[in-house]
């Protein structure tokens, strides 16, 4: 089934000289060599794309990077399969590739966030080297979350997280709350800031605890993972580490942090970046129903409705907002 | 020799009220049980004494923490000793103490910085679990080293850096150029960010290079070391931490950094607090002379002279300014 049997011309949200815009006339992609032509199945509005329309990396394009797609076209062996995507596309040849960090590639771009066309979108072509094929065991629900699995798994690489740890996620939005699955995994000792209700009965019915920020123990924690996803969340969070304890930051955000350096030099706190993590694993554990992806969904739209979805997502509390193709 | 011996005045620098006093009418320490009087031999001049001139961390009292002294008082096994003092007084029964973390004691005392008198005075009364006796080997100059050498040393605990590694040291003053000795030991590819003459010239005769920041590639050092001591230098250095790569932050001072964590994210960079470090190394370190302390002696004052020798610890670019008792 190749591209010259579709239209030329195809749907997708994109954002575009400071607007989010549906469009119904944006090009089709022309396969460069290496990519597929994906279908897109089913996509899934992440906090990101709110921080995009923002104004965040001066993006300016199709959005869109948690999907599940079906490849259309390009080498026989991938047609026909169901696939997730890597969203960072790397080079192949830099340092950061040849030393196995392809997701730090000095000349990526990145699916619907720099350079890159989204996934918020009828098709997308994309490097072949970026797809994981998707067991029949995960639905294609449960694969919109294999991106931001990734992502959450990233702070299981950033740190050595002990059964005996006591851990605090501050900020349990969408992405915190795979967070908080695969850290409760590991036997730590995890509690989860949240003044939302649902939020406290879903943590409740996954057995995990939540508190509110104020009633937490200042400087006890060995791990603290701040994931607020705003510059002033940083201090607050920072206060609940412990001398010599990590504080794992998940947050990205337009601007700069007005942040106390000197009390992480003082109690020696070691501060770690984290953005994308293993697809391979996030696979995996949703294969084996480790993770709660049914829970997180907050609304579905038609694709032809992604303005309203996009409007959606912007409300407090809003976990996954879906895009049904 | 016990203290009813001696006068029960005694000269000290002290910063109070929001000033810096030279006093000759200090009372002479009062002995606590488990504590040793030490009568100072040598003294001097750190950064931090600049900084808790300027309100830092509330300090009142008498500064002073890098010293040599004589135990005149105390246990038997103690007096006469010749001695360097660790800074940090702890408890030893809190978790960080029972996890041999003392230096970051919840219930710490710090001395010449947070609530314990310090050695810009005749006589300290310090925990004689905080002493540590000299080798005839180093010298009373070389012995005041001890404390910030140890600060030094503690790169090496926060991370591992590789022979292979490229480090940059961005911050050339007297800790720097402690730090650049221990850092240019571990044959990793160091380089220092100094714009002085002076520096360059010093850093040239020990083997180690040195270059101005803004001809330093960007985002290729796997460690950045920061000690440049103030906020405006922190988005500078991070700018050289290459994707995943480590900075250690040096700098203490007062207020807010407004730091650029989205970036870090990104870049899933680690940046680790760093403030107190192993004395037995330092001691080690100098008795085996593999420090140059020498050329980190900027002036010498006789004690009486102390605000005299306060001023020229400010001039820009003034290394170690020593005060003999």
């Amino acid at each position: 089934m190749a591209l010259r049997e579709h239209t030329l011309m195809m749907r997708a949200l994109a954002y575009r000289e400071g607007q989010l815009q549906f469009r119904e006339d944006e090009p089709t992609p022309v396969l460069q060599p290496g990519q597929a032509l994906l279908k897109i199945r089913k996509a899934g509005l992440c906090h990101t794309d709110l921080e995009l329309s923002r104004g965040y990396l001066g993006f300016s394009g199709v959005l869109g990077h948690e999907f599940v797609a079906e490849v259309v076209d390009g080498s026989p062996e991938w047609v026909g399969k169901r696939v997730a995507g890597e969203i960072n596309v790397p080079c192949g040849t830099c340092d950061m590739c040849r030393h196995d960090v392809p997701s730090q590639c000095r000349n990526r771009t990145t699916v619907g966030i720099d350079r890159h066309p989204g996934a918020f979108a009828d098709y997308l072509a994309l490097d072949e080297r970026c797809l994981h094929v998707l067991p029949d065991t995960i639905s294609d629900d449960a694969a919109v979350f294999v991106e931001p699995l990734a992502a959450a798994l990233h702070i299981l690489e950033a740190t050595h997280i002990l059964p005996g740890h006591r851990v605090v996620l501050v900020g349990a939005g969408k992405l915190g709350l795979l967070m908080a699955q695969v850290v409760a995994q590991t036997g730590a000792d995890l509690t989860v800031v949240s003044r939302r209700d649902s939020t406290q009965a879903l943590l409740k019915r996954w057995g995990i605890a939540s508190a509110l920020l104020e009633d937490l123990p200042l400087a006890q924690a060995d791990v603290v993972i701040e994931s607020t996803g705003a510059a002033d969340g940083f201090d607050g969070a920072m206060a609940l580490v412990k001398p010599r304890g990590t504080m794992i930051m998940k947050s990205t955000f337009v601007g700069l942090t007005p942040a106390n350096l000197t009390k992480a030099v003082i109690d020696e706190i070691r501060l770690i970046g984290s953005r994308c993590g293993p697809f391979d694993a996030a696979i995996r554990m949703l294969a084996n129903g480790r993770i709660d992806t049914q829970s997180l969904i907050d609304a579905r739209y038609p694709f032809a409705d992604a303005l309203a979805a996009f409007e959606h997502a912007q409300r407090p509390g809003a976990l996954k907002v879906m895009l049904d193709f």
